[in-house]
């Protein structure tokens, strides 16, 4: 079934220690689109300025990702930002984000999106996933994103979102500050219990761990040498979830978990390059490959 | 088989952010053997002063270990340690140690000692382990541990001992700054060609990281709400995964990899209450219920 991801579409400067880029593809909803390709075919809605180079929209659709929905506005510029990493790879520092034409971004979906069975909300103002949420009301499975800004300044709409949704994927310093609390497993339901009927804990190096009234687990990251830039780790695992899901058609215990396996096989691709550079090297072969490695890796 | 473990044993005073307990049992033998003798028979060797308590003892006698080992010195203090745990409850701060009697402990292993053919080296200075592994010159597997003292201050005698070693298990910092690598899975292949035929990075609540020539993984924490007291967890996890290893006497990939999970399964459990409250009251059935749990958790 086809996936429908609202989110940022992005020109990142990235600096690790061992290397800078300017300027590349970045975004939560393009890491999202191009990780989810590889499951189901993606409706992408986002905006971006006229300095948006087009060859990024031509590889996106190159990965079957119908961009009908990325408005290019004359005049305004793209959504930039630019972060460093800490020696551990781990942790990050924004030096800037420039929201430009992100800022205004209302998104008004046309008819054949608003049918979509599976819906994700990636990074944006609560208010603005919430409306986008009443435009697709006939969605199955409503999953969003979150990030420390909006718990910390757009709590209210974020409350409101929560009742709303069937799932929420957030960071763990994220679940963390919304919750007040430090143990991740007491966290994760309390999260559960302000809405959404599934929660995920994103912990970048550390895996991911799940939360649904009945179920409790985690899952550890998929262990590589190689971390060159872990941005768009994240939304990249959001999009293979949300897209085995989509490409399944149903969001079962036993799916959803085999779900969160391919978002953190296909995030482990993610890190090893800057930008999408890894990922759009892969293949499906080569992700159930890896999935099959992470498998017998956790079987004793 | 049975097992033979030469660590500390000490009187720990420990505070969290919701509670504190002055002069508990503890020390890495305590917890190694506590949670070995689940598994296999241990035999213990260390060393106290007139004010251990006898009960304690007692305690360890009633698990099957043998305690014949235990020194106790007349006129001398047990090893003491005070830390503090940040609200996180896996990082925390050593506020006091006082080695006492531990600090010229010279161990001399009995004759039937020696020919243990399980041995572990819980933590103490590199010298006094490489004694100890020239005493028992017929251990099938001789597995140590080591800490950041050790790294910083007597480095050489670490290298010469890693070079004798079959298994070095040693957590994340430590393993970071022995290498001056940040990147785990780099860090744990380059700590294996110092010498140990395989090494484990525990990673506190992340779980623990493996490492042979042909092997790579990572296993995660089992997920607990309830955590108390960290302090052993570490040292419960070489514990049970030695005291399995024992009780099978074999220790091949897949069997170490099993023994992994109760090291995991067991630490769960040691988290859960100060010193060995919660250790103690547990049962081989209850740890073999959660290693089934566990197992579930890291299917897909």
């Amino acid at each position: 079934m086809p996936l429908l991801v609202v989110g940022s579409v992005a020109l990142d400067s990235v600096e690790t220690p061992q290397e800078t880029r300017h300027n590349v593809l970045g975004g939560s909803a393009v890491f999202f689109s191009f990780a989810a390709s590889y499951f189901t075919s993606v409706k992408l809605v986002s905006v971006v300025g006229d300095d948006w180079p087009d060859a990024h929209t031509q590889l996106l659709k190159s990965r079957n990702i119908d961009t009908a929905g990325l408005q290019v506005v004359p005049g305004e510029a793209t959504f930039r930002w630019r972060g460093k990493y800490l020696p551990n790879m781990n942790d990050r520092e924004t030096l800037e984000v420039h929201l430009n034409v992100f800022e205004h971004f209302d998104p008004v979906l046309p008819d054949d999106y608003r049918r979509s069975k599976f819906l994700f909300l990636a990074n944006g103002a609560p208010m603005l996933q919430l409306k986008v949420l009443e435009q697709a009301g006939g969605a199955q499975l409503a999953v969003a994103d979150t990030m420390d800004l909006w718990i910390r300044e757009q709590r209210p709409a974020l409350d409101q979102l929560l009742r709303r949704l069937d799932g929420l994927v957030l960071n763990d310093s994220e679940a963390k500050l919304l919750t007040g609390e430090e143990n991740l497993v007491r966290a994760g339901h309390i999260v559960r219990e302000m809405g959404p009927k599934f929660v995920v804990i994103k912990k970048g190096e550390h895996g991911a761990m799940f939360f649904s009234k009945h179920e409790t687990y985690v899952l550890p990251a998929f262990p590589t040498e190689q971390v060159v830039d872990p941005t768009g780790a994240g939304d990249s695992f959001a999009g293979a979830m949300m897209g085995f899901l989509a490409e399944r058609g149903e969001f079962d215990p036993v799916t959803l978990k085999k779900a969160m396996a391919y978002g953190i096989v296909v995030a482990s691709y993610t890190v090893e390059a800057f930008s999408l550079d890894r990922l759009k090297g892969i293949s499906r072969p080569e992700i159930d490959q890896r999935l099959s490695l992470y498998q017998k890796m956790l079987s004793f």
